[in-house]
């Protein structure tokens, strides 16, 4: 996969050896991460609105009821920015100032378009379902037109992107290491419990295969 | 504690059931979570950026180097948006149209202002650390005037906040319950893994109480 070009907009400033810019990677965090956090400007405000995506190709497909904010933007054509971030764990370091977290974020920038056609839609809202819960789109009731009519569907086009990480054990300064300190990193991991099933539940269901695979092959989208 | 008045900039417009004004809800989820997701306005162009915070009373603390664009923001006095998600699970309705996620969100708005005097900076400094690892503050090597004066904190005073959740199991179609379709919650758990020591410990120390206590009595301050 192709990188995206460095430019003012994308560039990672500080710490900018932690950045990458290369397609492969930051899809991987896109992919991987169950939610994203879209920033628009409204009236000169900036608002950051966490939701759903998923990607397919170049695009990143967001949806919600008609009356959003967000979708109203995005539909009106203006750059948002939609960053993704996944924390892999705290970075304990012997003094405060090396402490840090270990992380993966990337930063995408594009202009959305409404998806107005219903089949086109259709698909928008399959991908969006596969990418919280791959193989639910197959087991649910199928979508009815009025329900497609009754949901917003905008896909963004990346146009400029890059991402950040950190991992590894701390940095402490070389004088620091002799201290009496423990130093090291703690683990973050973000897993399933046992799924509950809903009590409203009219017989006894075996858990579907979507349900038992949850977090299973996250990002390993082409 | 007071709750933010509802106005045009917090008022949750989508599934505004979900919404909620009061300051001691809004409060626990920013408590609680590791990392915010912070909008500011460069250009034209919304910025989203994910950085460590930390609250004390209605102030939130982000800090970074010196040449940091978020924080070149923030000193400017321009409104800022910090966003807090936690996601606590998925929702699988028996339908996609109802498939949700459980969450727990909180937007917060205000201007931001240079923290320069270095007794202050020294503070906020501690109240990020034990935000991330609380006790750590007292374990780590001292804080130096040269890390002090190497690092940017800003003080965010939270003048307005909206948080929106969700939980519980599906709310499907009234006809949609006799269908032999599974629905239920997969609960999402953020845990931590043991403690990995830094390979360059130079010798065997006891895992600290800050570490060892990591995670326990997050979102449980005044």
């Amino acid at each position: 996969m192709p990188s995206f070009a460095k430019t003012n907009r994308n560039k990672v400033r500080r710490l900018s050896e932690r950045g990458v810019y290369d397609a492969e990677t930051i899809y991987a965090i896109v992919d991987e991460a169950l939610i994203c956090h879209v920033g628009f400007v409204h009236e000169g405000q900036a608002f950051v609105i966490p939701t759903i995506h998923a990607r397919e190709g170049d695009t990143i497909y967001l949806h919600g009821a008609k009356a959003s904010r967000l979708l109203d933007h995005a539909r009106q054509g203006e750059s948002l920015c939609i960053t993704v971030t996944l924390v892999d764990g705290i970075v304990a370091a012997r003094s405060a100032f090396h402490s840090s977290m270990n992380y993966r974020s990337a930063v995408l920038f594009g202009c959305g378009r409404l998806v107005e056609e219903p089949a086109a839609k259709l698909h928008a809202l399959a991908v969006l379902t596969e990418h919280v819960l791959p193989g639910r789109w197959a087991e649910v009731r199928p979508t009815t037109a009025k329900e497609v009519n009754a949901t917003s569907v905008v896909a963004v086009t990346i146009d400029s992107a890059s991402a950040k990480t950190r991992s590894g054990p701390p940095s402490d300064d070389e004088e620091d290491y002799a201290l009496p300190i423990w130093a090291g990193i703690l683990p973050l991991q973000q897993g399933f419990l046992p799924p509950v099933p809903d009590p409203k539940l009219t017989e006894q269901l075996a858990v579907p295969a979507s349900v038992q695979n949850a977090g299973h092959g996250r990002g390993s989208k082409p």
